[in-house]
């Protein structure tokens, strides 16, 4: 196994490797903050929850593992997706029979680093690997709550529906972890007036509010409340999805008749996208009220293959990016909100285009705005790079917001953060050697790479 | 010449060198699969063939060689274009005068290359150079013939418009070569309803099917026909290019109106780019019945020089990438055809945003979808490394379709091969180096890359 | 210092350092061309001028410093900006107070090389940094004519509207230093029609015309007739920046409406940019008529911060970079005048994602155009590289511009060609240990790019 998992792996820093060793020996202990992800509150919440089993946690659930097997021909249910009640150990099987068509991916990576990191064992898969994973899975040891520790993880944020009833987080906060696992509002579904699921999830947002949205103003009432009950449960951030990019308010009579065509059940979908842009700015404003930071997660084409998602649901046909016009559609938020002192706003893009022609001067100039992490596809060795390379001679290290993990398999997240660190690392032990960076500033910046950017843009 | 043309020449693998070398080793003497060029098929067809005189060659007819020198203001005329009898040496003179114009672009490598791997000259060029080119290229070692075993080309595809008779591909079948030279259905001048070579294109194809087309049935009819012609005399693929990426279909009425106009010769230019985009969905479903890979070369502008194109004709006005959204695009052709398994795509881009931002996505999710090696301007050292490291970690090195050369020189043929071989192993050392790629796996997508992902992907 | 400011610092060589050096050390000491840059004309016209103090020269006039602080929620006032008396050591201590802020930025690399390489102190800011900096600006040897000489400049350009009276320029032309610090008409204030400060601009023009401007053919004549008496003054070159890339030309009749209406004082943005857009195609026109070369600098949205600008005025607004489509937008242009002799056109972008998909094939197949040095954000170590690493292959080093360093501050000049040679250099010897550049071209190369680029294409 040493042989495998070298010590400086991933560090990729050539020449400067002794360099990018003593950076990386500085922070690879440093506890983990974790403010972004799609962990089931559940594990966490119930003492006695158990991670499910092999097949599930690392293939099921995990849509970078099926979309690449279903890219090559391999049908979803083998995969155990919709399936009742998959053979866990034939759908791992489905996968690690597969693993050649990973090579040079992360996802490879992410497994055998897992495989080594968090359950002891060979990073190769061998015959005895279902049973040994599927062993410890099952022990106390490997009970989430038993990782939140051993993963040293500060603190982790899950993301909620705004309708949610915080069930699961009012419970942490009376066992005393409110501090250590803390909602995200989440509110697309509620803004989103002709998504398929509206109607649900503001009949969701009406029940857990108490209270009947029968207009515009009594839907912004009802966020309000949900972002103060969010907050009051260790909430800090909220969290948005959109395909464009477009924050453009409308008038009160606008947004109110827009809202209203919806109640109507006619809402079309020019309306509807207008009126996910003027929420966005609708939203900021209420960041400036109460301080939660703003994350923007923009420009995926959601569901790209309707066929298939019409099947399996969401999640399963495709997120495709798309490019988008950051400058001109962040306009409307940045001017209205960019220089207030209580706003923070985090952007996340699939297209690395924008990092050095739009986010990085953009951020380079508005005090409320930080560049997140890499976001999915782009959260690889290469990307991670990419990205540094890009937005950081414009933004400065200092307009980053550190590391998201965004992951859902809850084992993978300290093997997320270690290969953020190691990146980061071996491109700034690079950075020093090329005689761009200071030796002296280096040590912090890692550490602010590592930890302190996410603590202070998060407001942790 | 040893010490001009070194053994580790653009592996650029640091210090992972000696692992580059040896992945190379490996792989630099395998046979050369050129599934995508545009070799004049006279060549190949006829035994007693010879290649024309080195300014022709090199020159006249390679147009990354004559717009070059034509950007720095070499009249076209001085290097042999739209000329009745050039004269060859003043040709190649023009040229090889200027090499420091090309000083690190693929052009000058490719020379020395092939002055040195093809022709056993010095790579360096001198007086004696075009005589001993000259020489070499009449004689009986230099016909093409010869070379297709010299380079050990185990199957090479030249590019064929939808009316072409096929008499040379028929007599290459009759010389028991069939398998080895095939042709590539290019329907692209019978389905661009605009073009001014539209009804010349049209009444090729009437000849060749032996049929008058009078409708958009007749059309589609003898398109299929002609698709059953060219997979009998070996054709894997079809092979199509529009400037835009639009793939939806118009209904049947539609598309026969639009067809019917241009016949009477008044078509629009939106009827025909929708009529395009119409056929590339309609053609992906031929291909779904008759098993032809579909290749898409999307996104160049051509001839955008107008006023040159309309003294010197196509291909010398300057072809030049426009950006395109892949993502919207393509998702009518995917969509429907992207999950069967008769069904193969290869996507090729001159825009390098979008193999991170949709490419490598969209291959990572629709099984039919294979990403196409770095076409024109990107097959570059550079280029080629940006490639790899822009799709392999979404995509994985198994979504992509191998190396196609796209030469239109013959002699360059094994010099393009090797340099995407050189650049792949490399970047393969490098990947390992970094603990990206694992050590077991670099031979195994060394060969891949090389060979097997394009035997594949084109089903040769 | 020696041990901080290492020499073979920002090569970035890896393996290939000791050839970096040797090409640096061929280019180091070679004069400065700086072709277009914005210091301002009278530091050089008047022999007794001095630089302003510490403060003002390295952060309020400085807007890379300003924007960044700004983003960190510093008050511009507190950075002397729109103050009328600022404390110019309290300005100073705001900026080196939070010298971490910019880390791995150029603005901290190009802060250090100059006080170590222009002003002979430690390039580590302390307490005593700004009194020495202070007495050294306030002495002869740091006046800037003592300074043209200790740089070798051998050319330097400012930036002069085009109603500008160029009286400095008439003195430094009656001093003899004509050639040498030479105008560049920059006629963008008269062209957009709906500027606020139009009228102005125009009325500034009629005034050095000595002629009433009452319609189009008045305007262009008068703007013909400044272009001759810069032209008379050394000047070589016009610059232009819209951000919009469009340059199609309207009717004689169009234009002299559009004209007449912004006259008459209700242009609307739409004829605006129409005019723009036909002015540049017409100052090209001008170009090929008096060889003055033509800059452009599109796809920058001035001003992105309304409020602030409203408040500040322009350049404190944030310019952000969009998107623009360089290949259909410069076609009017290209096609018109692409391949006159005696028209040059020198390009620069903000989006360097047009780098290899549009500005180098039209580079590559235009006698006209050239591509310009990055600018703005992407004039940084990494930013070079990756502009050299996308262009070259495909237009190759010939057809670059050379570099211009932009600078406002009169002493970053050194330091910024200082940079841009050793990034040169060092991306030069891996291209050379990769195989690709030749060793024997590469002191050729590294000569031209460090001056005979910007030489020829400059017309200097």
């Amino acid at each position: 196994m040493a042989e495998r998992l070298r010590d400086d792996r991933y560090l990729g820093a050539g020449g400067a490797g002794d360099l990018a060793l003593e950076l990386y020996a500085g922070v690879a202990e440093l506890p983990i903050l974790s403010p972004h992800g799609h962990v089931d509150v559940e594990l966490l919440s119930r003492p006695d929850a158990r991670l499910p089993p092999p097949g599930q946690l690392f293939v099921t659930s995990d849509h970078y593992v099926t979309r690449l097997l279903y890219a090559h021909g391999v049908p979803l249910a083998e995969l155990g997706v919709g399936q009742e009640e998959p053979d866990d150990r034939a759908v791992w099987d489905s996968f690690t029979g597969r693993l050649d068509l990973f090579a040079g991916t992360p996802v490879a990576l992410w497994l055998r680093e897992t495989l080594a990191a968090v359950f002891n064992l060979d990073p190769r898969v061998d015959a005895s690997t279902y049973d040994a994973l599927a062993g410890r899975l099952a022990s106390p040891e490997f009970a989430p709550r038993a990782l939140l520790d051993r993963f040293r993880i500060e603190t982790i944020a899950t993301t909620d529906p705004a309708g949610s009833t915080l069930a699961e987080h009012r419970s942490l906060h009376e066992q005393g972890l409110g501090g250590r696992v803390r909602p995200t509002f989440r509110p697309d579904a509620v803004v989103a007036l002709d998504a398929p699921g509206w109607r649900g999830a503001l009949a969701a947002l009406e029940e857990v509010s108490g209270r009947e949205i029968g207009d515009y103003d009594g839907f912004v009432e009802a966020l309000a409340e949900r972002r103060a009950a969010f907050k009051e449960l260790g909430a800090t951030a909220t969290d948005h999805s959109t395909t464009a990019v477009w924050t453009e308010r409308m008038s009160h009579a606008e947004a109110s008749a827009a809202f209203a065509t919806a109640l109507a059940g006619d809402v079309g979908e020019s309306a509807a996208r207008r009126f996910e842009a003027h929420m966005l700015n609708e939203l900021a404003r209420m960041s400036v009220d109460d301080g939660l930071v703003m994350q923007l997660h923009l420009g995926s084409l959601r569901d790209h293959d309707r066929p298939l998602a019409a099947r399996f649901g969401p999640d399963i046909g495709g997120d495709i990016p798309v490019a988008a016009d950051w400058t001109r559609g962040l306009r409307p938020v940045l001017e209205a909100y960019g220089a207030e002192p209580a706003f923070g706003l985090i952007a996340y893009t699939l297209d690395e285009t924008v990092y050095s022609r739009e986010l990085a001067p953009l951020a380079g100039h508005y005090p409320a705005l930080r560049l997140g992490s890499p976001w999915w596809f782009h959260d690889s060795p290469n990307g991670i790079v990419r990205f540094l390379d890009r937005v950081t001679e414009t933004a400065g290290v200092a307009k980053l917001a550190g590391f998201v993990d965004d992951a859902r398999n809850f084992t993978a997240i300290p093997v997320r953060h270690d290969l953020w660190r190691r990146r980061c690392c071996g491109w700034l032990a690079r950075q020093v050697e090329a005689g761009i960076v200071e030796p002296g500033d280096a040590p912090r910046l890692a550490h602010d790479l590592a930890y302190g950017l996410a603590k202070r843009a998060y407001r942790l």
